[in-house]
């Protein structure tokens, strides 16, 4: 069996949220599984001087357009919310507080909640809705939750969605192309 | 005739190099020419706080391996010159001074002198050793290439390659599989 594709996202990304409706039958048709990652942008922002695409002058106004054209392109329900962005803490630890089986529903039904239904996942609530039973304030969770993000920026990633495989990175959505073909042969 | 397909970039972008490479035939594809436009990325980033992709920490490592591997994948000559990025006033002027029926060849020339030869076009005297007689000093030339880098700031170009295609924009060499279609059918 051939290693699965690392996923790396933050729940609050646009480009995060198509990928994450799309990376699971690409990747079964390379043989692949898919290894959910999300992680938090906004750490690593602290470190490359990053910011949301909203927040820059010219290349906000592009954004917003680009992500309902993707959205059009990939064929994926998609609506900008507000607020955009949101901090996604309790999104992520959800997600590592969560029994393995149930964390790729569960980073979907986050996804779909935000940029579909526009409920704010930023507010822990809303969070604990989808979740259901896990306590974010447990510091295993968030000990785990820091570490996976650490262990992320660690490997490189700086953007969302962003995938690695067989240690080869990958950042974008646009970069499916690429991936497809460096799966059937490396480049 | 439909029209052109607007096609800004920098003379010192590694994927406006590669766009450079492939937007002819593939506009020539959908029936439609190419209006070639250089701009100064330097006075888009005035205003939206952007700076060359190789002075992000993180991103840098990734961007210069996705060079590279972009450049195998469109199957482009490459190879990252030293010193990167440089400035591009001299090379745009030269374009914008040079008679029209020559302009897209001292394009091309510039692009690969920079990224395959390795000539730093940063430099005056290799610019005008490919551009032939052209006075870059001339004040008609100067205010030329002024109104041409405003203008494009105008139509809201923040980057490189940028294209236009009957008022869609789209940013990024990424974004041909979505132009493929939208010159199909805009969606």
């Amino acid at each position: 069996m051939k290693a699965p594709i690392d996923f790396y996202f933050d729940f609050s990304s646009p480009y995060g949220y198509l990928a994450a409706e799309k990376i699971e039958p690409f990747a079964a048709r390379h043989g692949r599984g898919v290894a959910w990652r999300p992680m938090l942008l906004g750490a690593a922002f602290k470190l490359t001087g990053g910011k949301p695409l909203t927040e820059w002058p010219l290349k906000s106004d592009y954004a917003k357009k680009d992500m309902v054209r993707s959205a059009r392109f990939y064929d994926v329900p998609f609506k900008l919310p507000a607020p955009f962005p949101v901090g996604t803490v309790s999104a992520c630890r959800a997600f590592y507080g969560t029994p393995k089986d149930k964390q790729v529903a569960l980073a979907k039904a986050l996804y779909r909640a935000y940029f579909v239904d526009g409920v704010n996942i930023g507010e822990t609530e809303n969070v604990l809705k989808l979740a259901g039973k896990v306590d974010l304030n447990d510091q295993a969770i968030k000990d785990r939750t820091k570490a996976e993000v650490e262990a992320a920026i660690g490997k490189g990633v700086f953007g969302s969605p962003y995938f690695i495989i067989d240690g080869e990175p990958f950042w974008g959505i646009d970069r499916f192309e690429q991936m497809e073909r460096w799966l059937g042969r490396p480049f």
